[in-house]
């Protein structure tokens, strides 16, 4: 029988999880893995809440297993390092992001795409190579191999950094990969939160004139003035569309509702791209004509590699990118959960773990 | 008041046409204009029958104008050149594809994709610059601007060749385009008709290895021994379907028919492409997730411009590539459009205007 969360490792730990599909999250106090050779072990900061948390809190796409802790935006500092670490140190600031394993000798692993590797492993809610399951960051340790941890530079503040991890990689490398991110580019972005404030962000560091289309106008002023977006377009609005028509190289579109792809087909130019990043739980309606007519494409992307992963991080450092966050006590935490449901959020929740997380012993 | 079609220009012309929406084809006297100083006339020997003849006979897309002549996959010998006319001489053999003019001024004329100018001139069923209509193949003469016309090197045989400039093109394009065209690419074609068996001979041409995807076993034989595809996977067929997730570096995708992309989608290789160049009438069932999770991609392709499609006949020159036809004589036309709506033909009909198109004079 296999032993329960809170003795099946040396380590003691403590978090918060969910206990079953209703995904209202409580104190529970679990175990780590000792720090293995290759492993870095370190004191949770700060973990973002991103939406797909939701989803896994209430087993909406039929993965969860119970307790589950969540949290894959998770940022602190190293505590103990394995013998064989090489990259980090006792005191490092660190993050881990969406994944804590691959199996380093397929394709894509080879490519530093461990993300797209048939055998990655999830931070959270998957089986470790062990057999255990893996706890997310709203937790107060985490142990990660080396290869799966990133360095936090000191010019980054922490709580604001740790959207990065997920929304941060998870706009930049569809920009860097469908060749988005040439000064003077195009760019639109669907949606404005968690993922599309970063991207516009990202975008706009990299030199591209940036595009907002949403769907409420009470974001133009945002996204006008404090993201610094070039124009804004309310996608609701067929006047502003139309006179849109072919304007875009490309569109990050991060909207994971069900929306209309033929307008924001419209709006590319031709052999513009349509970069999908936000799942739809149904498939989406896809006209055909309009991308053999214009050589159009639609792609989509998840997350990054963790060499891209750590080069949009410099990058962030380089260009003072983070993302627009509101910190949260741990006992806010299913409050959060329900505005983050209403959209009611500017931008991402990030929990302060260090400071308000505390043991039930 | 608009002069007749029969004289609108000087010089006299016959061919067939469709007078109304029911699409039956009889024979019509029109003219053409007179050979302008870059136009190429030649005489018309071979036109052959795409589908989407029939979509316009029909007036299916709602943009038929009658008395309709289809045709444009049109192949002859030139009989006159303008007094600017540079690549051509009496006596050459000539094919003329689906358009005959764009306004060669925007980005995409400037990049030689006329096909993608917003402005771009059909062959037939269109205006021209002068306001007057453009007629097809299904004719004796052809009148053209030289910009629209392509090179037919001695070995290709004609009748063979014509669907080259609709079906050819249409093909090779996207697999070019999409970097489909390397040695050891695994190439997959869905549907083997007029497009999908001359995508099957491009692609191996390019060196690639074919699988076609089909719905009928009953073509298995044929594409494996008579077009020299690799394998062959009846799409209806879960297990096949199942053995061959995640084997192919891309897909041309010829069918217009109403039909499932999860399947091909998740044949794809991560970073896989699939390319639409059929026009399903509806949107297709767009899932997003097997996009995000291999960072696949989805595109549209239309025929080709005139650089290509000149390249596109000189590779098929070079490695012996023409259509499978089945030649008939004019008076067949409107059974042939019966027999093609079954999909009754292996894998196009080209009719041999020459010796059976016969003036009503």
């Amino acid at each position: 029988m296999a032993k329960s969360p809170e003795v099946e490792h040396p380590n003691k730990a403590f978090g918060w999880a969910a206990r079953d599909s209703s995904g209202q999250l409580s104190p529970l106090n679990f175990s780590r893995r000792a720090t293995g050779e290759k492993d870095v072990t370190f004191k949770v900061l700060y973990c973002g809440i991103c939406h797909s948390d939701l989803h896994m809190l209430k087993n909406e796409w039929g993965t969860s297993t119970y307790p589950l802790v969540p949290g894959h935006e998770i940022v602190g500092v190293v505590t103990e390092v394995g013998s064989k670490v090489q990259k980090f140190k006792v005191g490092d600031k660190v993050g881990v992001g969406c994944m804590v394993g691959s199996c380093h000798s397929c394709d894509s692993c080879a490519n530093h795409l461990e993300n797209y590797c048939p055998k990655m492993i999830l931070t959270y809610a998957a089986k470790y190579y062990d057999g255990t399951t893996t706890y997310g960051g709203y937790s107060n340790i985490m142990v990660s191999d080396e290869h799966f941890v990133v360095h936090i530079p000191d010019n980054l503040p922490l709580d604001a950094t740790a959207p990065l991890l997920c929304a941060g990689i998870t706009v930049y490398s569809p920009l860097k990969f469908y060749g988005l991110d040439k000064p003077g580019m195009q760019v639109g972005v669907v949606g404005l939160g968690g993922l599309g404030h970063v991207a516009v962000k990202f975008a706009k560091a990299m030199g591209a004139k940036v595009t907002v289309i949403s769907t409420s106008p009470n974001k133009k002023k945002e996204a006008l003035e404090h993201l610094g977006a070039d124009s804004f377009l309310v996608s609701k609005d067929q006047d502003q569309m139309q006179a849109a028509q072919g304007t875009l190289d490309g569109i990050i579109d991060t909207v994971s509702a069900q929306h209309p792809l033929q307008p924001l087909i419209g709006l590319l130019k031709t052999q513009g791209k349509l970069v999908l990043v936000g799942a739809p739980e149904k498939p989406l309606e896809l006209p055909v004509f309009p991308l053999i007519m214009g050589r159009k494409m639609l792609g989509g992307s998840g997350i990054g590699g963790m060499k891209e992963t750590q080069e949009m991080i410099d990058f962030a450092a380089k260009h003072n990118i983070t993302a627009d966050i509101e910190v949260i006590p741990i006992d806010y935490v299913n409050t959060a959960m329900e505005r983050l449901l209403k959209a009611d959020v500017r931008y991402r929740f990030v929990i302060d773990i260090e400071n308000t997380l505390k043991s039930n012993n």
